[in-house]
């Protein structure tokens, strides 16, 4: 069997978990998971461990966070981490991934997974993940469908078609984020999954599929390829990259495929997108409250507080409400709408403002 | 003329402003009046300047916080730094500094003051306090009776009488803190105005007053005398204080007093009770904010918010609050409800938190 290879996508720059987050330290570098002090990035690393030595994991951040990244992830060799000059989306992304490992191993496979999400039951998630794997090892384009609990407007779906014999299930088609009224009817049809945005395809079958869909950017990848047998691929990249076509590879690759296959799965995943999402994985105490801090909470429910260590926070009479401190920064949210942090973020960047 | 001394009631524990206050740091040591960085203790004696000399300006506080008082005032002489050892309401209070002053100058007229108010016009508040102290100086209980503004529920109310020559009225009583009902009829009646808890008399006229109605009180006040002078006033103090009847100068004496006057003034008075007062005062946006912090408010109104220098905070979608930040606590609370911080207070001290 051929090996398997990892590739982790954290180039993110988590602007919904301000002040936490930081453009120097985004959300996969944040240990926002409840009950757990490794970061995202490194609890996904180390969630993966059982399937793939350290040597064949990947991965591919921003030129920002290159160091960081390495930082954390110290038992990675340093040639694992690829710096993307500037972020193009992530078809270039997988693409650029995708080539370096088939220069190293033509018949390699390769598992895509985001490195920002939460996984609830890693051991299910790993049975997914060798299902993939195994899919991926015979040509096929795959994907993971997350079993939806919840007729959730936030993400795209994927329709189930036909059983193959191996279990793993041909894709219908790719659906954009529905409103309401679709994704109850999608929960109510029960052959709608959510698109989890992990992928698994041998290199040569994605790069085969680039080629197809995405000729500008495989053409850009064969150069890639020809400047890493002279030994000049970083230079050909810093100034190459920001000329790749920005697009996702589920938009510009998987959704035009002729055939994409589906895992089914259902390991306790989340997307941990917003403060919201962290409410909700978190423990509460009998009022609802998420105290993630040193607190005082009188006649108040449904909140979600975080703050350094030594702060105390108080709440008197509140509902819903997000309260995230930091020794620079403060935040103070409904709790269904704080993914509006953005609009801070936004307004302190332009400002210039380094807290952003 | 006789001498005017002041007496600045300054022993306040001051919980309704957490967590900027604190019990080493309460209220009147804060600069919490809008638009003003000195304390309010500090205020205070800089608007009776013009009016008494800083050697006849006496402070009473609480033992706790006398050190940190002359501090604040160090033009006084340190000997008119009077140190409760334990607070006994303000009969005990004003009850000493009387006998501290008449022992000074036995045809002395002392003016009483709180610390913690908020004057928005100094200059008619003097001029005010000249004629306390004229109609004082002729042996009278003078008090002070702020022109209502709306049917406040949260202060005690006078019923005024008949004028006298001088412009000064006959209060005909003291009223307790209405109910809405009576609080609306007082300020459509026109005759009723709030008692400031300011007084105005000769220093042997009030020990006179308490002689009739708080014997005990003045028979404790005599043994102050005799100790003090023998030189043993301060030992003394210290094991008797606490046997002194708590009770406030208004109900003890005052209103049972024979004859009380009162001055009628408006002056910009608050007595600064609670955040949801200092956001009344406070300079405010276009949507209603009070930003005494760096800030950044989006679709908030109505807010107040403090924090240190340095620190940025951001509003999001939230109305009506107050969001009090220090380096050790933060304070969430509607605006409306912020009186109940005091719940906070006591659940730290019950707990033995040092940050209450």
């Amino acid at each position: 069997m051929a090996n398997s290879y990892a590739v982790i996508m954290a180039g993110g720059s988590g602007t919904r978990f301000w002040p936490a987050s930081r453009r120097a330290r985004p959300k996969q570098l944040l240990p926002l998971a409840p009950g757990d002090d490794r970061s995202l990035l490194r609890a996904t690393v180390e969630r993966i461990r059982p399937l793939v030595p350290v040597e064949r994991i990947y991965v591919v951040t921003s030129a920002a966070l290159a160091e960081a990244t390495a930082a954390e992830l110290s038992e990675l060799p340093r040639e694992n981490v690829l710096a993307e000059p500037v972020g193009r989306n992530t078809a270039p992304c997988v693409g650029w991934a995708a080539a370096t490992v088939r220069r190293r191993d033509p018949e390699g496979v390769m598992m895509v997974l985001p490195a920002d999400h939460h996984i609830g039951d890693p051991e299910g998630y790993r049975a997914v993940l060798e299902k993939g794997l195994e899919a991926a090892g015979e040509g096929a384009l795959v994907t993971v469908g997350i079993e939806p609990t919840r007729p959730e407007t936030g993400y795209g779906y994927l329709e189930v078609g036909e059983a193959l014999e191996s279990g793993v299930h041909r894709a219908r088609r790719f659906v954009e984020k529905p409103n309401r009224q679709r994704a109850e009817q999608f929960l109510a049809a029960g052959d709608f999954l959510w698109n989890s945005g992990m992928f698994f395809f041998r290199a040569d079958s994605i790069l085969g599929a680039i080629d197809a869909h995405l000729p500008g950017l495989a053409a850009a990848l064969g150069e890639f390829d020809e400047a890493a047998a002279r030994g000049e691929e970083a230079t050909l990249v810093a100034s190459r990259y920001a000329e790749l076509p920005a697009v996702s590879i589920d938009h510009g690759v998987m959704e035009k495929a002729d055939e994409v296959l589906v895992v089914p799965g259902s390991f306790g995943w989340s997307d941990l997108g917003s403060w919201t999402t962290a409410w909700e994985l978190a423990d509460k105490d009998e009022d609802d409250n998420a105290l993630l801090a040193e607190a005082v909470a009188v006649d108040a429910s449904g909140c979600y507080v975080s703050a350094p260590e030594g702060k105390l926070v108080a709440l008197v009479g509140v509902q819903d409400l997000v309260v995230v401190d930091t020794p620079d920064a403060l935040l103070v949210v409904p709790r269904e709408r704080a993914q509006e942090v953005r609009a801070v973020v936004a307004r302190l960047k332009a400002e210039g403002d380094e807290r952003a």
